[in-house]
């Protein structure tokens, strides 16, 4: 991605090759493993960071950001700060206290390769790092712009956001959520850092809150799709296509969206969200056709 | 701390007691519980972070802030969010993968009371909880003081600063470091966070980063002696004062300050080191009082 190719133009088989690459370089350069001993600490993050994953977040990043005209360089780093933030997340939900799993994006975990306490150490560094990236000029020039992005992203990983979604998570083993209280964990888990990601495009294009209105109503349907589709895979996917182990959510007697729905009006649900969030995007030409085959693709993916 | 005090006038015991009381106030307020699964999740942070500690970082920003007549609510609200990372990083240090501790300020730790999952997302949501308050305008009103906030925290926190030094300290247990890697471990693992606890009072302050030359040689001289201290208790304090478990480091077979140093040379060194910070502050009058008195406490407290 050093050609500042928009992704428009692309098509999204490309835009998500080209987004990962970028994704991947960036992550190569501001991981560098120092010759000290905190050589394993930076292998660890590497190891979770690194080469894996379908950077959903950074391709909405990305695509939303085109949409603006922003500045590429700028876009890498922001778009790499919410990855960091995501990565982290993966690692200390891998670990053995809270979903204890051994394989992740095809890839033995941190902890497995690496240990326990490295393991919570590389998730805490990634976590400080987003923000560090974040509150420096490389991710903009204007302080403003930055310290906008950095308030939307701390709202989006801490308890209001994905870990106060994941300790429902972790509740819901105990307690039988319904499906308004399993909506709302699930819009905290995984959609809030969705919705960050695409929201930091339109940070970045300077575009103010009343016009984000429909990129949010955009991102809030995908992240419900994305989860629905998650529950459907879990269900029904590869564990060798997936990376990670399945079928974990019925072993511990979750409520899902798919336990609560069923098969057939959770697969109608998706795709109802689905339409509903491209139409959220009628005030946009073809510039916004990714964000379109985004929305489709979440739906149709394989893992 | 509702009357706008001046930490100077009131000597170090009144400034530490009103300190610490903001703190908790602040903590109080930020950290309501919910009436949602999440009700444990903010019991574990309110657990960790109300009603304990020395307060020591919040009382160095106060401290510097004071120097320089910054809006005491401001300070509060920055104080509280550089107290909150401290607050994670005792969370996940005590952990059973880490550190395992059973006593923390004279309480169990957070682990033993809520669980580890519990304690991990604890954690991970006062880091990000630090950073969100921090991009909002209740630490500034200028967002380009609150970047930098933001980015002193964060490289303070991370793996160059924190959690980098906290793992080289894991590292300590196999490897036989020398003084100056012992050194740049603890000025890593605590010094960076009181350094920048120091420099967050300058930022507030709008001190330009030359002006800081000062204050900086005497955080970075506090931090070390603060850490010669910590040996001289771990090998010598008494557990019930200290509220947690003591003499581990000869246990685990690091090499600390004191191993390398002996004694009496470890008391020599933190006692020079003390002078030096109080050097540093030539330039300030009576209003930097506090600052010498922190310097002096440091190495003559019982905890």
């Amino acid at each position: 991605m050093s050609a500042p190719v928009a992704t428009a133009s692309i098509g999204l088989e490309t835009a998500m090759r080209e987004v990962a690459g970028e994704v991947d370089r960036q992550f190569d350069l501001l991981l560098a493993v120092p010759d000290d001993p905190r050589a394993e600490l930076y292998k660890a993050m590497r190891h979770a960071a690194i080469g894996g994953g379908k950077r959903l977040r950074p391709l909405l990043t990305f695509a939303t950001a085109d949409l603006f005209a922003v500045d590429r360089q700028c876009t890498a780093r922001v778009a790499t700060a919410i990855e960091a933030i995501h990565v982290y997340s993966l690692v200390h939900d891998d670990l053995p206290a809270m979903d204890d799993d051994d394989m992740r994006r095809g890839k033995p975990t941190v902890h497995k390769l690496y240990g326990e306490s490295t393991a919570i150490l590389a998730g805490d560094c990634l976590h400080a790092l987003a923000f560090e990236w974040l509150a420096d000029e490389g991710a903009h020039p204007d302080p403003f712009v930055r310290v906008e992005l950095i308030a939307c992203l701390a709202a989006s990983a801490g308890p209001a956001g994905m870990a106060g979604g994941q300790m429902m998570d972790l509740e819901a083993e105990k307690a039988s959520f319904d499906l308004a209280t399993v909506t709302r964990l699930q819009a905290m888990k995984t959609g809030a850092l969705i919705a960050c990601a695409v929201e930091a495009g339109a940070i970045l294009g300077r575009v103010q809150p009343d016009g984000r209105r429909a990129l949010r109503g955009y991102a809030r349907d995908i992240g419900l799709a994305f989860q629905i589709a998650d529950d459907l895979l879990d269900a029904e996917g590869d564990e060798a296509v997936a990376g990670k182990a399945l079928r974990k959510d019925a072993a511990a007697g979750k409520e899902t969206f798919l336990s609560l729905l069923g098969v057939t009006r959770a697969r109608e649900q998706a795709a109802m969200l689905v339409d509903q969030a491209i139409e959220h995007l009628r005030a946009y030409g073809p510039e916004a056709d990714v964000l379109r085959a985004v929305a489709r693709y979440i739906t149709e993916r394989d893992h």
